[in-house]
């Protein structure tokens, strides 16, 4: 949009939009307009709203979740076995993992994975503060969800060899075939990894 | 997302965002995800953005364009030919004229298409404020670009009668092959349309 037509209030506007993923210049644009058209509605209150998230959002201090307290409200809930937690890359995977309704457990958020053509070593992620919440013991199982990549199961043998040596069980997610997915579609690896784990019907 | 896993605050800006066009919940909540770790560079800043917007947004009393200042910059511009108006059913039409440098003449958004189905009559819509602009002098050519559906044609049939008698000249876009477009994909009316407009080379 060339700079003259609308002011430079709802140029900024977009162009902070489009920095949203899944937004790109002409959807920020189209949303932008249905900001400034339904005012009252919708502007104003996402307005107050994202001034609120800026004073309130807070890092938990023990396993790296984003929530508007610390410790977070997975945390300081006392119905989740707290014995188990589940490491996880990002926040992203966590609300994934509990929309699921995978585990009434704890989290550990690493805030990625090793990566060292990204400059991603140990000190960046989250693993010492990992090693240290394990050391203090009360942990029984350390469950490594982190995604079937060649990064993160590098940073999952990492972890691992952190962790020798201290009495506490380390799983990792099942690999096999997605529910509802078709064998036809599936890579062999996950095939092959789906066969060796089959169980009894 | 399960009202437990983070604060409400987050959980409202969420919700907030997924009204937005192009955002369902699964992405309003990556962009909130993302809004939240860069609080600093993203979230204040559209906090902002969108307090600024919800003080200085106006619609423009001439014209029905979206501004930051009524008249807008449009029927502002001094450089513009205002003798000339197109009459779009949409801001967004606008922009998307604006962009195209179409034509640099004034407008006039009707808001809308008559359409009776949903309840929406002459007077949902500026026809009355365009007749008036009209009857007021100075427009030499009014350039009905609205949609080609039947709303839009019905609508622009409307204008006319409306318009019936009055001194000024009422033209419609061109139809034609869409640039760059491959003549298999395209309708038949598109075609013929194009076939009887053709234009010497």
């Amino acid at each position: 949009m060339a700079k003259s037509i609308a002011g430079p209030e709802i140029e900024r506007l977009i162009q902070l939009l489009a920095k949203l993923p899944g937004l790109g210049p002409r959807s920020a644009r189209r949303a932008t307009l249905q900001l400034v058209k339904r005012r009252e509605q919708l502007l104003a209150p996402l307005a107050a709203a994202m001034a609120t998230a800026v004073e309130t959002v807070k890092v938990c201090s023990t396993c790296g979740n984003i929530d508007t307290r610390d410790p977070c409200t997975i945390c300081a809930d006392a119905s989740r076995d707290h014995s188990v937690v589940i490491v996880v890359e990002d926040v992203a995977d966590l609300w994934a993992l509990e929309r699921a309704k995978a585990l009434n457990a704890a989290y550990h958020v690493l805030g990625g994975v090793l990566s060292p053509l990204e400059g991603i070593g140990p000190d960046e992620l989250t693993i010492r503060q990992l090693v240290e919440r394990i050391a203090g013991g009360g942990v029984k199982e350390l469950i490594l969800a982190v995604n079937a990549t060649v990064e993160g199961q590098t940073t999952a043998h990492y972890i691992m060899d952190q962790l020798a040596g201290m009495d506490v069980r380390i799983t990792r997610l099942a690999h096999g075939v997605p529910v509802g997915g078709e064998l036809d579609y599936l890579d062999e690896g996950t095939l092959a990894a789906a066969m060796r784990s089959r169980t009894a019907m």
